[in-house]
């Protein structure tokens, strides 16, 4: 029978798989089969996807994202916290602070740690993109920063930016009534956003500290997105609610990020990596429609 | 940071974290609170529960069962398959027939191994009971095999019996077209059933080889649901669709399983356990509502 060295972890209960590629080969394996067979519950161990951490020619170490229907992904700042925290404890790294490959470039972790333990992962999430065009969003508008957009003939200030990936952000008084469930499908199916749209509801809480829920796009309700919790924050500086190159604590359903704008440009987010489990994954199931 | 070391195993895709009480301890435990913990797929591992494999008094083991959501459950003839599977392997036991005990009394398992693994188990589930008043079901009649039953104003020839727990059986010319989401709620929820019932549809393939799907009592549309097998057989045979002592297949939607209802009144369910992995489990979360 053939095994499977792995580590189950999670950030902010976005949960994965890690399968660690500088101690062994899956040479030869159907990576989307095994991705499916891992994640899913009922005959396998039960996640949202498979990791793969592997050495890379341009950096320390390469990530590779398949999701559990088996398609690859581009990114994951949830992942990525995880990954940092896993090569830093297992001494694939010996600095603090290093580049991470993934399909969308390298990216710069730090880890915080205590004796020998990574506690947090600070992620650089790059630069907010505010042009409509390369968000994509249709408008006769160069950028839209606190504009009045009417959905389902209703109006709402809305700030609308990318972060690699596109977001759109409602301020709310109250983050539990926040219309997430029924706002949220009819702003990520909205025609003017060719690619579609995560739709996000902030409450502001003080300068410092902002609660946030998220419409996924093709997602619905997550407990966790890192890109829109970055945005959330870019939005709330150019809204004054919060403040440039200072810490925002943003309250997700899932735990908590702490996001800073740097005033070079760039987006750093930090937050929790946890390990759940590792062991031995047998593959019983080779043939099986999992 | 505490560990437990767990094993995931699962038949047909019902699947538990089982953990073996013979080489660690539980003492002084929440074990409700680990069940949820282990089981939820976003923070845990991922599962339909926990099983304790631990020392009995009066059998070589003991099977606890806690569900998803903490409770203690009684009984779970997949489960049991795969507490065989375990003993077995891991050599408590070295008969290849055992006792297992369980909040519901003790039951005999056999093993059939191919060097040292063990690939399918057999469970003793018992006699059925056909006493309308034991199963529960109200009515002027004492038993109720092949009868004319009026549900929703319409005629349906059944079959009802119980297994420790109520099954009623429907009979149809072909299994994909059974009304199990549509007939199973409405029969669940008859008041004539003080205590719910297990709805099965049944189509007869052969006189060896059943197909079958379930709608169970509390928990809707489940892929195996094993006493409710063991109920579809008993029924067959009284309605000499199958024959008695001699093994009839059933087609569930999680995979197959082999049942016979033995000349001394008893049905043994014979059926697969697969070891999916195991491990070490990190418990981070104390004090955290998963």
């Amino acid at each position: 029978m053939k095994t499977i060295q792995f580590t189950k972890m999670h950030g902010l209960g976005n949960n994965y798989i890690y399968i660690d590629l500088f101690k062994q080969s899956l040479q030869g394996r159907d990576l989307s089969l095994l991705a499916q067979q891992l994640s899913c519950v009922k005959t396998g161990i039960g996640a949202d996807g498979m990791i793969l951490i592997a050495p890379s020619q341009v950096a320390p170490v390469k990530m590779r994202i398949f999701n559990k229907d088996g398609s690859e992904g581009k990114n994951c700042g949830n992942g990525l916290r995880c990954v940092a925290k896993y090569v830093y404890e297992h001494k694939i790294v010996t600095d603090n602070e290093f580049l991470i490959e993934t399909l969308s470039g390298c990216v710069v972790a730090k880890v915080e740690e205590k004796e020998g333990t990574v506690i947090s992962v600070t992620i650089n999430m790059g630069k907010p993109i505010f042009e409509n065009k390369k968000i994509p969003f249709n408008s006769s508008l160069e950028r839209t920063i606190r504009k009045t957009i009417s959905f389902n003939d209703q109006d709402y200030d809305v700030t609308i930016l990318s972060m690699g990936n596109p977001h759109i952000i409602f301020y709310v008084d109250d983050i539990l009534q926040a219309p997430v469930t029924t706002l949220g499908p009819i702003v990520e199916k909205d025609e003017r956003f060719p690619e579609g749209v995560n739709v996000e509801f902030v409450e502001v809480v003080n300068e410092g500290e902002i609660s946030f829920r998220v419409w996924e796009r093709g997602s619905g309700v997550t407990e966790a997105c890192g890109t829109g919790a970055c945005a959330a924050v870019v939005s709330s500086v150019l809204n004054q609610f919060t403040n440039k190159n200072k810490e925002t604590v943003v309250h997700l359903d899932g735990g908590d990020l702490f996001i800073t704008w740097r005033n070079d440009g760039d987006v750093w987010m930090k937050g929790p990596a946890v390990t759940v489990c590792e062991g031995v994954f047998y593959i019983n199931q080779e043939d099986s429609d999992v």
